[in-house]
């Protein structure tokens, strides 16, 4: 007989039994907006969902040569502990990739392989702040307010604006650069797939590194520019991504990038990322991330390294990757268009980059609708359409902009919602 | 043109960029060790390799049926996002597992999936403690005092001692228990190969019982127990593998599991943990490790799901692993006895669980001897016999003590081993 342990176990929540930190976590308002799509799902309702930022394996499946190579490496029996910095192999095939795509020549020292980019992310806050430190980052954006609340960070926020495709200008970070010890910058942006331009990133690179000239006389620690470039292979159009780095070479000693495969290669459930930087702040990222254990399982390592130094198949896979993910941007972007043109109160900005899109339903103070969640809810209820509103990522406003995620629907989708939405505005507007 | 970032990227070990607690983080000494080893190999030495807490896949591979699970998993495109808390089919499994082998049904709640059992202890650390708070633990014992240093925890350290197997004993942890947020216990324990008797632990179990009954009168935060039994399945001999819970089951609110296929399926590099507490405490591990991101990759997620409910293929393949792994110990603890006999200075405890053996070579003070690094450096260069010593867990006296790890040797090479190291005591003791 087992022992039924259910009734001894307490409340789930209680909040007595852990720390001051994980009691202040804020929860993740995208879980939550999950879920209810789920019950929809479930009631039998059709959902154009656009609220999760991964893939639907079914649209979007990992290249076949890198699930093979990770059954090979199996059988193989890369089944041990990689080293706590990654396969070597691997850190050799990105430093290949940075040089051939990028332009970047690091050394070895400089490449750090973790589970993902959200390790990255958490190695670089962790390895670089004191408590009580100063992380700026723009809003809206993706999960800095929950890094800086674990490493007991100060915030300080910009929120940015439409006109620049909310992007931070050198100018509105400025006055916040004194204090800052780490600068949080991520394009293409989740969660509005837009990027920063050249002028923009080589203005902002250029007062980091004065102000790490100032730091440097008087003594004082550096800034760190935290660049993270996950969405970086997907970009649209006429844009092209730019590092901080082929603009402002001096940025190199105080800037640490965030990658992966995750969205390049669809494959986010596979857990294989990468950071380089320099190696003072790399080591001990790895110093951190090794006690943590957050390793890139071992024969994904080894598949992945074989992968990317498949020139051919690597470059053919990102073309048809960012080609689908393209398409399906488009063809929201010109139905909101086709809306807008017809007196409908909707906009979205342009895709450049990653697998979102920013659209405004500029609804606030019609038909009593007073807030964001307000519009997510009718467009959820009325057109199975469903968004996140950008208040997950950080802005308080009511402003009517939204995340819309393409990486989990098809064109069919997009194709038979588009008119849903449509009928729900005119409805709203009395059209 | 690739622009070289070599000479732009400044010192390995610049202080002045990284945080406090990085800085405090010392290097793992196992690591020294290995790349030591590594030269010796590289030079063509013969090296009994009983350093590493691994397994080579050569001698133990991961079960077939694991491996090909994966490769199906992923071709079925299990490839994007798992559930922060895990695939609840793996969870499920886990569940029934526990119910199964060791007796005790928890709720859904109570189970976190994730990359390994580093991050599991991490969480535990992260969840639980406060900078400042007590965290007791044994030595020696396995990495406690890194994750104590990363959450900025006092450390209180009881040490243990060959004639109780190197186990903590109630009496010794008895005067630190008033004043500690988290006691970290671990059978069989990593390093010594020993496990904790039904006794000791339900003395111990019950003390937090009655601390934690004080401390509910007073509204104090209770008192946690982290159970690391990630080697439980490998137990040898008479040794029974005991859970706090079955002899006290009071301590279920206060007790989380550490666990994962890492050691019982010889898959350290395959990246899958587990946890099992209460939800309280559980929950908020969740919280950590989504935004750490240190996930078990999806597709071994479904994959060990499947393998853990075919009860045949499991028990056969743990039974197996547990033949191959004690027949290697037996073998050490053998020879160590036919020394002992011959009249040399060397024993060591009989294998009861673990890939370890605590071994002691009675040197110090003999041919100049003076230090454990010492004793090790003479058994490696004269013998090519590499062990770790118990300093690298925490002791700090020169107790002549070593931890054999016996995952990626094959039995040839400790019996060829053997001798070696016989000839050079011999040589020491002038015999």
């Amino acid at each position: 007989m087992a022992l039924d342990l259910t009734s001894l176990l307490g409340p789930a929540r209680r909040d007595d039994t852990v720390g001051t930190m994980v009691r202040g976590l804020v929860g993740s308002e995208i879980l939550r907006i999950a879920g209810e799509i789920r019950e929809l799902v479930a009631q039998g309702k059709q959902v154009c969902n656009l609220t999760v930022g991964d893939f639907s394996p079914k649209e979007f499946p990992i290249p076949a040569a890198l699930g093979e190579g990770i059954a090979a490496a199996l059988k193989a029996g890369e089944t041990n502990y990689p080293p706590s910095d990654g396969v070597l192999t691997l850190r050799q095939a990105v430093l290949r990739f940075y040089e051939r795509t990028l332009g970047l020549k690091y050394p070895m020292e400089s490449v750090l392989i973790a589970a993902g980019a959200r390790p990255v992310i958490y190695g670089v806050f962790r390895a670089v702040m004191d408590p009580g430190d100063t992380v700026v980052y723009p809003v809206p954006s993706w999960n800095n307010n929950h890094y800086a609340h674990m490493v007991g960070a100060k915030h300080v926020t910009v929120v940015t604006d439409p006109a620049h495709g909310f992007m931070p200008t050198a100018e509105q970070l400025a006055p916040h650069l004194p204090e800052a010890r780490l600068l949080c910058l991520c394009s293409p942006l989740n969660p509005t797939g837009t990027m920063i331009s050249p002028e923009a990133l080589k203005d902002i690179g250029q007062r980091v590194v004065e102000e790490n000239r100032k730091r440097e006389a008087q003594g004082r620690k550096p800034l760190i520019v935290m660049y993270d470039q996950i969405y970086w292979t997907l970009s649209f159009g006429q844009t092209k991504h730019v590092t901080p780095l082929e603009l402002v070479p001096e940025l190199a000693p105080y800037t640490v990038f965030v990658d992966g495969i995750s969205k390049a290669f669809a494959a986010t459930g596979v857990r294989v990322g990468w950071s380089l930087g320099p190696p003072s702040i790399i080591s001990r990222m790895k110093d951190v991330l090794g006690h943590v254990g957050a390793w890139a399982p071992k024969a994904e390592q080894v598949a992945v390294a074989r992968f990317l130094d498949d020139v051919p198949a690597t470059t053919s896979y990102l073309e048809g990757m960012r080609k689908r993910v393209d398409e399906r941007l488009v063809a929201l972007h010109q139905g909101f268009a086709a809306m807008r043109e017809a007196g409908l109160p909707v906009r979205s900005i342009a895709p450049q980059g990653a697998i979102y899109l920013s659209a405004q339903f500029d609804l606030i103070g019609k038909a009593g609708l007073k807030t964001n969640e307000e519009i997510r809810k009718l467009l959820l209820d009325k057109a199975g359409f469903a968004l996140v509103p950008f208040q997950a990522f950080g802005l308080k406003d009511d402003t009517g902009w939204f995340r819309l995620s393409v990486g989990a629907v098809s064109m069919e989708e997009i194709k038979a919602a588009l008119p849903r939405v449509e009928a729900v505005l005119r409805q709203v507007m009395g059209k």
